[in-house]
């Protein structure tokens, strides 16, 4: 469905934002599912509900049966809309909605579960995970239970010269007129920064590549904030490299070691990862696309090698650096790339 | 064509901008086919293009034999880029790119033509016509010609419960969950800024209404900073009202009487007036549709009456305010909406 516009769109309303999420089909069952499955975990038990936005994932685990859940949400607007959700659906006795960042409202207890949707693009945007490590070190009982419990951002080169040229050829004539030395210009602007855009599996040109797998309950803060991965892929097709692009699963196994969840996530039922990549459902994350500034032609079968950066500055919380290394051996020299990603909030 | 999302929405492009209206065919050929018509009073003629952005517009006035343009714009880069298309153009020669407020550059004669592409959402948004009545009371001879020379701001009442229901419904039912207490809040925040999006004829249920017509020669300041207008309508057919879509059209007549312009517009190619509400091809501008707080039901033939103000506070030159005061005769109390345009640039 096409959202329509503001006036004009750089007013982004608080509500689009929740909107969105909420409208997220894949997003809202994949939750909802980990949520009952986990029910054992979470009945009877203390919740935290980290940026609980609507406070769809807390009445979730209030109907799982959890004896408390703290809602939390740094949005005071937000909060309060959640507060009335949680009394409309007369959970007011189970549900407690606290308005403020998580490092200053008030916990008395330490929690069994924390629950977060906390992803943002390529899986570290915004910033929450974060926050969901500091409220972990804080207030998760020994034993107790994150969902979701690890994460994995994937990726890999794509093709999609149709929409390249879609924002860009249009200026070799614009009524009968040559623009065409608009064109360095408009490539720049357009393709500076990561596109939030949906491709299809047909579009990537190798297999994906794991950028970083996350397990939620031992990640560190100084492992999130620089991670650098090489990567070697061979093209399974002939194709024009048009960048890269970025997405993630996020598994709800419940388990803490990494050995467990991964063995545990071949007999999972699916519907308990959420994923976001090009060749299933789509969600509203879409796929987050870093176009090269010259696109490179691959050869099937050569190898694409480089490295893949991303630094959280201190200085600026809210952008991710992303600096990216290329070569293949088709005999184009070394390119590279660099942009940031910026949250919203 | 879906324009892919930048990350975030609120980090607008510059080029976007522009980007849209090159890629506006309707735009394009409507000016070309004006300054070709009118092709005798630009020809040797030394012609002014207020907030040039590409070029354009100069690069067409210079192809219908223009002696010298002034292209203007207060954007630095985008001036710069119409520089470069000017000369890949071999225009060098009549073209003088000046980047700066129109109100410091320096332009040392009198201009036989104001060309300008000034139109915002409403006709009035983004302010530009202010600076065209600026430009034309210091640097128009006697005599000269403005292009667009008028133009008309409509008005009618529109039902669009489908895009209304879409925004909105789903909050009925999230995830298996009531979340309906949202709605309140998401009514606010979807539907309190105009929005800018294309509706069809049918979506209108009264003849369109004219808001204010404006002769490019005559118009004043003081007449633009408060627009009020009343209105009475009849409804051609029973149903909800959502809001009222707002439209216009400029016309290219080149001619500096009211009366002139009116029955010349009767005589004139359709292709010399560009047209941007909901019955003709669309436009970028598409339309701009602002709901009320809440939808009236009304029967067919029955009066609806109000009135609409528009106007430019001082304090805040981005903002247009709006003001909606409507009453039908179907039972209902006079209702209101205010809200505000917000221009980018």
């Amino acid at each position: 469905m096409q959202v329509p516009r503001q006036c004009f769109r750089h007013r982004y309303p608080e509500t689009d934002f929740y909107a969105e999420k909420n409208r997220d089909k894949v997003r809202n069952d994949t939750y909802k599912s980990a949520i009952e499955h986990h029910a054992d975990k979470i009945s009877n038990k203390v919740v935290l509900d980290l940026g609980c936005g609507t406070g769809i994932l807390s009445v979730l685990c209030a109907k799982a049966g959890a004896r408390k859940v703290y809602a939390v949400d740094a949005g005071t607007d937000i909060a309060s809309q959640a507060a009335n959700i949680v009394e409309a659906n007369d959970l007011s006795h189970v549900i407690v909605v606290l308005s403020g960042r998580f490092e200053d409202v008030k916990i008395d207890e330490n929690v069994d579960v924390i629950v977060s949707e906390w992803m943002g693009q390529m899986l570290l945007g915004e910033e929450m995970l974060l926050r969901v490590i500091t409220a972990r070190d804080r207030w998760l009982k020994p034993g107790g239970v994150i969902l979701p419990s690890s994460g994995t951002l994937f990726m890999a080169p794509f093709t999609n010269s149709k929409r390249y040229l879609e924002q860009i050829e249009f200026w070799q004539d614009v009524a009968v007129i040559d623009m065409s030395a608009m064109i360095p210009f408009a490539e720049q602007n357009a393709f500076d920064l990561p596109n939030v855009d949906r491709i299809k599996d047909e579009n990537l040109l190798a297999d994906a590549q794991v950028v970083k797998h996350i397990n939620c309950y031992s990640i560190t803060k100084p492992e999130l904030m620089s991670i650098e991965e090489s990567f070697s892929m061979k093209t399974l097709k002939p194709g024009v490299v048009n960048g890269f692009a970025f997405w993630f699963d996020v598994e709800f196994t419940g388990l803490r070691q990494e050995e467990e969840q991964l063995s545990a996530l071949d007999r999972m039922d699916s519907a308990l990862v959420l994923c976001t990549g090009p060749s299933v459902p789509p969600t509203h994350w879409e796929q987050t696309l870093i176009y090269f500034p010259a696109t490179i032609q691959l050869e099937r079968g050569k190898a694409f090698t480089g490295s893949v950066t991303l630094t959280q500055p201190t200085e600026h919380k809210w952008l991710m650096d992303i600096r990216l290394m290329y070569r293949s051996n088709c005999g184009c020299v070394a390119c590279s790339k660099q942009t940031e990603l910026f949250s919203p909030f």
